[in-house]
């Protein structure tokens, strides 16, 4: 099972509005074949990890098991053809499954159709393992609402920007290089105005010398937007604009989700947007980059000036899960809301 | 050599005024013996890899060579015995050295010695990672100064405390025992009245249920310090006081170092006395622990409140070298200024 969930993670772009899945065949406790879902249009992992066996010249399956990463589908309102069907005419007996689809159109349907087809099912293995791989697309499932990934560039002593709003540059080329890494996984990025007045950014993903679109929704008004670099960069269809800065960011989400098919924002501030979405606890992850060593000043450019926070209790909780040095950069990711695949309740 | 590195950071606690050493005995290029330097009044590591090769059964060394992280010791104003003679005498003839000693008494001349008598050296290899064990040593032989290591507590964003003043607790417990063991390697804690007011802390190290007195650096003026805590964990003779902040921090060091022999000085905070240390550019490492999410507010206790820099590229430099998570919090680990044994023109 860990074996499929490394697989699962190999697609280096968003395969949203699809979940990663792993799939690993096994015979006499070997593996015999191994695959993964590339994304929308693609086979599924059980599909794949059928063929690759039948590539290593296996042609029976009956006397070996299949762990998968997510339940097999069973739903055909899509482009691919459900799995369980491929399951029961290769006649693989038994399947283990790290936890359910979340998609109500699955959820315990899958592993209902084996069952009373014979197989013997076991789910549960790896499971949190297996979700926290799979946090946008269970979200999307569960709540309706996009992913969302917060970055902050900050000195050490946690500034945005000088007091005179100048944050060139905070970080290095690794951190800026691994930024529009991001940007592609993503499929939207959130800014606020102000950012776009001061720093006019383009916004797009570059990597390898390739540019990349991306959806843009910004946050305020903008004078000419047509001739703003954001515009230029991701074409003025791309971009979806609140004219006015938004009190309830959970109904622009949910509308960003549904109107927009948007999965996944990634949200590149400025402090202003940034404290907004911390304090509504609508970050769901950050990718924390610290540089410039300790800046000092007043901190006009630092982040939630508003809040005011009676207590130490109230802060917003941050669970670093990875750090790592880019120079003279660091890295943490970490995340804030953990979604599970069904209630917590119903573990065991 | 990088076996006598590993072997010279054994020590737990602080060696000083000695430096870090650790020494290899190698018999066709298998180790015969091994041994490091334990602190003051113990023997040197050259003389316990000498000694660990007779326990091991070797009785001359007429065909071995010596790998030491620093230049071996000629002068006799010290506790122990030189190794030079040492050496001559158990007829070595070959003797590997990562650096040159800084202490102006030995510094090329234990090499002379060696050369004189007909033994063959090398220095310089594995030069800078023996030298970046010994920070402390080095900057006390070249300059006459503590060494000097900042620990700062801050949330994600950069608070040292919420706009009250209150830091309770930033950090959670792993990140708060690690402190104590910073505390047992450096000689003496610095603080600020107005945190010992506010704070009221102990700042003595608390290990394995044992309390450890650390001499104790005041800065500006307490009532009735005999009542504190600080002055009943480490006693009235270990307090040294500065009753008005010092605007000359480095003479505030040199004396330190010189009417005091502190060799390692621990800076606790506040933020304003932490500022301070760091605008004086006379901060040489820093341990950057941050807990407790994000918290907002205006950052009244934050870093460099009255620096006013004009620009970025002002920002004091700090180079992380290594982070690892604790629980919730994240310790960062990393230099401002670094020290070599000699001027780096000469330097191959």
């Amino acid at each position: 099972m860990r074996r499929a969930i490394e697989l699962a993670c190999r697609p280096k772009n968003s395969v949203l509005p699809n979940p990663l899945v792993g799939a690993v065949l096994t015979y006499r406790n070997t593996i015999i074949g191994q695959g993964f879902h590339r994304g929308p249009g693609h086979p599924h992992a059980e599909v794949e990890a059928i063929r690759d066996a039948e590539r290593n010249s296996f042609r029976s399956f009956g006397q070996s098991c299949l762990y998968v990463s997510l339940e097999p589908c069973c739903h055909l309102d899509k482009r691919t053809p459900p799995c369980i069907p491929l399951i029961l005419e290769e006649k693989i007996p038994q399947v283990i499954i790290a936890h359910r689809d979340p998609n109500k159109k699955v959820s315990g349907q899958g592993i209902l159709q084996l069952k009373k087809a014979g197989v013997k099912v076991t789910e549960g293995y790896l499971e949190e393992e297996a979700a926290l791989i799979n946090q946008a697309y269970i979200k999307n499932q569960k709540h309706k609402l996009p992913y969302v990934s917060l970055k902050l560039a900050m000195t050490f002593d946690g500034k945005l920007a000088n007091d005179k709003g100048d944050a060139h540059w905070i970080t290095g080329p690794l951190a800026r290089h691994q930024v529009h890494e991001q940007r592609a996984q993503a499929d939207a990025i959130a800014i606020g105005s102000a950012t776009i007045k001061m720093d006019d950014p383009q916004l797009n993903a570059r990597l390898n010398k390739k540019s990349f679109k991306k959806k843009i929704v910004i946050f305020g008004a903008v004078k000419s937007l047509e001739k703003r670099k954001v515009t230029k960069a991701n074409g003025l269809e791309n971009i979806i604009i609140f004219s006015k800065m938004q009190k309830d960011l959970k109904a622009v989400l949910r509308k960003l989700y549904r109107e927009h098919s948007i999965q996944h924002l990634y949200i590149e501030g400025g402090p202003n947007l940034a404290s907004q979405f911390l304090e509504q606890k609508l970050v769901d992850e950050c990718h924390l980059y610290y540089g410039r060593g300790f800046l000092g000043g007043k901190g006009v450019y630092s982040l939630g000036r508003s809040w005011g926070l009676k207590s130490m209790a109230e802060s917003v909780k941050f669970q670093p899960q990875d750090a790592e040095i880019l120079e003279n950069d660091l890295h943490i990711y970490g995340r804030i809301n953990v979604y599970w695949p069904h209630s917590k309740s119903r573990k065991a």
